[in-house]
């Protein structure tokens, strides 16, 4: 199944992970020039089941670090990855076979696809999440217990770093020290594990599932937006206009607020979103709508555009909707790696499906 | 002139590192129960000089980085140095066979020695200040070219860092970044070097110079502080007490002010220290009389023991002595790194003896 990500691929995938990135990841915009630039300068990349690999060999999950806030006006050289892997393969004594995006939501999904391109590497069609989460152990190989060790980092200028904590959480402390102190974003990479491992520690197909999506968007007949819900059962939760963004970029993260007013058969209701790099929880008249680990996204309710929290701004005409989470996140690992307790939030954990069917 | 470094040098040693700490570098008190420990348990240190190494061999220097006022209630486990060392070689690929302090003053005159008791390996008697600095890249190792990297940092836990960066000043951030996320501290080594390096690249005879100055004031027969005065050529700048302490910790330093009124011979007078981890300059109605790179101590006035900027307290008899650095500190590149404007002050470097007879 094997294939090679052409500019049509590409235009899709970014689309795709907009959406899955449920409002982070950092900006798809960014990350799609990216990577055609690097597809022209060195040719498409491809896209690889974890059966087209050999058991032992070894994948590189990677991507950016920080706030997606900084990540709009201080990007990436292009060869971030390439240090990456060159450091990775020196600590470890061990070749890296293939990379895969750590996230598959926002250009966190099209990152590796650039440093692919630069190395000349395979990518794997899956990522630890399904989705985008704001702390480096929420992903499914930290549920599936795979080392976060050794831990690499760099920066556009050429700083290296190399850590091996205790835990994961040590991992993200650290690491998250460093990208505020490279200016708020860094490329790292962490839970290296080998395609046997992948096998049963990571979320598959997610990347061809991003180009799905955003296919269905792209070549929607009717609404977009409806094509989308359709093609992914999400669940709408209001349409309406920003009528409110409060938003600061602090310790490495996005965090903030942002209300919907709802409009036409919406007319009257008010939803809160509040976010960390992603939507966390989606609040009306005190009542939880919607839930990490569920997808939150705002999509532009004409075009389906997903509109990540950094760039959602007063007035847009918005539509928000929720999605089910990948199974491994309605674990009880899961659950407290990144459930709503996780983020602080003294509430338990309900499925978008009920809450939704709570509501009808 | 190998010798075994036993209770009483090491007794003379923590209080010769404590008046060369200029007030920083850490708590000499823990240093020295530690280095008393580690002796008892594994048998005393050898201090060897450069001549008894071969050229080719490395040199590890160590320390601990972070704010001293941290350091007093978090201590070190013991087996930080273990892992610098094991890391490091791991890293480089090269055994180490010696310890030195990065820098002698304080406890960091002392750490290395406890480290080097566990791990069985001689402790070199130089150290790249002749005092004590705040900032990574203010070591003689930096004015000489050699490399920072790789620098490995570790914490009582056992997390463990490798930096591989661009510049001794990056080195500085991401360290002080980690040992601020660490809780305020950690231990590192950097600036590995040759022991043909080291003879250019270090300040040589500094243990021994410590332990000298320790033992001075010790069989002190009259004032110890004027046996002091004598045995290290310093200047006094003032005899008094502290009417004034301004003192917090932030980003991984202790900053602030202490004020000395004079009392006796010195009635009348008013005395202010800056201070960033050591005593950076001392004015006196506004004039400088003295600034680093030069050494400025305060020291009980009826013991000479050395008082940490981190010990000051109001109501404390003290006398405030200055004493010239290390001459690689008065050169271009010395002052560039560590001269006042390194530190902020809009004011050019004046030796302390050209200050202390343009007083008399």
């Amino acid at each position: 199944m094997a294939m090679l990500l052409d500019t049509y691929s590409l235009r899709a995938l970014a689309r795709g992970c907009a959406i899955l990135g449920a409002g982070g990841g950092g900006d798809t915009r960014i990350g799609l020039l990216e990577a055609l630039q690097a597809t022209e300068d060195y040719g498409p990349v491809t896209l690889v089941g974890l059966d087209e690999l050999a058991d032992e060999e070894l994948i590189m999950p990677c991507g950016m670090i920080g706030a997606p806030t900084v990540h709009i006006e201080k990007i990436e050289n292009g060869s971030e990855g390439i240090r990456l892997r060159e450091h990775l393969e020196r600590v470890t004594g061990r070749r890296v076979a293939a990379l895969m995006s750590a996230e598959i939501g926002g250009s966190n999904g099209l990152n590796p696809i650039v440093w692919a391109a630069r190395i000349g590497l395979p990518v794997v069609d899956a990522d630890g999440m399904g989705r985008a989460f704001p702390l480096v152990p929420q992903v499914s190989m930290h549920l599936a217990g795979i080392n976060p060790n050794p831990c690499v980092m760099t920066d556009e200028r050429g700083n290296v770093i190399v850590f091996r904590t205790i835990s994961g959480d040590w991992t993200e402390r650290l690491a998250r020290a460093a990208a505020v102190e490279f200016g708020g974003a860094a490329a790292s990479t962490e839970y290296t594990l080998t395609v046997a491992q992948a096998r049963e520690a990571t979320v598959l197909g997610t990347v061809s599932l991003a180009i799905r999506i955003g296919r269905a968007v792209t070549t929607a007949q009717r609404s977009p937006v409806a094509e989308l819900i359709a093609e992914v059962g999400a669940f709408r939760l209001v349409t309406g206009k920003i009528s409110d963004v409060e938003r600061r970029t602090t310790k490495g993260f996005v965090r903030g607020s942002v209300v919907i007013e709802g409009i036409g058969e919406d007319s009257g209701r008010l939803v809160r979103l509040e976010l960390q790099n992603e939507n966390l929880v989606a609040l009306e008249q005190g009542r939880v709508a919607a839930s990490v680990p569920d997808l939150i996204s705002v999509l532009d309710s004409e075009t389906a555009e997903a509109i990540a929290t950094e760039r959602v701004r007063y007035g847009q005409r918005v539509t928000v909707i929720a999605m089910r989470c990948d199974p491994v996140w309605r674990t009880e690992r899961g659950l407290q790696a990144a459930g709503p307790r996780a983020f602080g939030y003294d509430f338990d954990y309900v499925p978008v499906e009920e809450l939704a069917s709570a509501v009808t």
